[in-house]
């Protein structure tokens, strides 16, 4: 790791929990649509719906809302009560307004990071969200730069290690998907580690025996002193 | 206008339409809900659901579409319609794919104005949608640097100003809106053109009369060869 100038963390599940909030309101979803069909399905037609829809809503809790009212009048139909609407309405709204609970470590890691490395949040989603969360998490002074980027995938870090003035071999992501955050920063020569998090939205998820690129694992973030510092 | 080192265009209205696809949209919303309410209160209740969700959503289109939903939902009671709701997402979708389309003079303006300027984009709204809309304009390769803010206001600007690494005098400013593209600007010392478009959201109109700030405003995006080139 001698080489790395700029460090990038993702930011939902890798510096603060995220994933275990929508799958609460997803199990709410749930049970608002108990009458129509049953949970599993229910699921799968959200998970449809929001992939759907990815190319034009984006990533985030606002994309969620709409898709969750869009799954809720696909399974209700004409029976739909216009109250389920509103309770959906509610649930995202509480998602937006969650406190942001830091992961452990993150706190006391990162101030020794800074000493060494550039360090920046390069995460994707709701603008108006993650900036929220951001805001609120006391982290903020500790990042040289914030990168809320519509997506992840190769062209994506090219075009955020330009702007960043580095060559790809001097960046390192840390995250905890393989699919965002691993796979397309190590395909363009750049370094990741990876940090799994106990719960991964079933679009986050790769098939870790296909993949034969090079990078690190670790199960906590702690870890990252050994490898870094 | 001697010392601008970096001028940045909003995108809204300065260099594409958008206000009127809105304003489609709400007058479709306005037939959707004729039989709960007249025109002008459906508009009016739209504009308080926005004001009231605009913290936690932000700005641009996906942001509308929950609160044209709410909007319906308050209106209409339990006796909305499913349909009604499904009508709502088809057409904040049709605002999400909408033919990106140039105000006069755009096209041929910015590469004279590169020559002499760094030139970037500076918008509010949606991540994803901007992003599009700047894809498809084939504007993108005219600009230094593109920013996606959450909000237009002196600290937002400041951040900017900062991350430019210029003074804020030599910044400028040009868009359609006077308090989002002229007023803060101004007040923290930046330069501004004001270029008004001939329908602005009520959320934007600045009283004019009361601002004592200055700014210069022209008609036509063609009067900046003048003052610039």
């Amino acid at each position: 790791m001698e080489k790395i100038k700029v460090i990038g963390f993702d930011a939902d599940d890798t510096l603060w929990i995220n994933e275990p909030y929508y799958q609460e309101v997803e199990i709410k979803l749930q049970t608002l649509l108990e009458n129509f069909l049953p949970a599993e399905k229910i699921s799968g037609e959200l998970f449809r719906t929001e992939m759907s829809n990815l190319h034009i809503y984006g990533y985030g809790a606002k994309s969620f809302m709409l898709s969750m009212i869009e799954t809720a009048l696909k399974i209700g139909g004409n029976d739909l009560s216009p109250n389920i609407i509103n309770e959906i309405i509610l649930l995202g709204k509480s998602l937006l307004e969650k406190p942001v609970e830091l992961l452990d470590n993150v706190k006391e890691l990162l101030p020794e990071l800074k000493d060494k490395y550039s360090i920046i949040v390069a995460t994707k989603g709701d603008l108006v969200d993650q900036q929220r969360k951001l805001n609120n998490s006391g982290l903020v002074d500790h990042f040289d730069h914030i990168e809320i980027m519509k997506d992840k995938q190769e062209k994506d870090y090219i075009d955020l290690i330009r702007k960043l003035n580095i060559k790809n071999e001097e960046f390192l992501m840390i995250g905890n998907s393989l699919m965002s955050d691993v796979l397309p920063v190590v395909s363009i020569g750049g370094k990741a580690i990876h940090i799994p998090y106990h719960t991964t939205w079933i679009h986050e998820i790769a098939d870790k025996n296909s993949i034969t690129k090079d990078y690190i694992e670790i199960s906590k973030l702690s870890e990252l002193k050994d490898i870094l510092l």
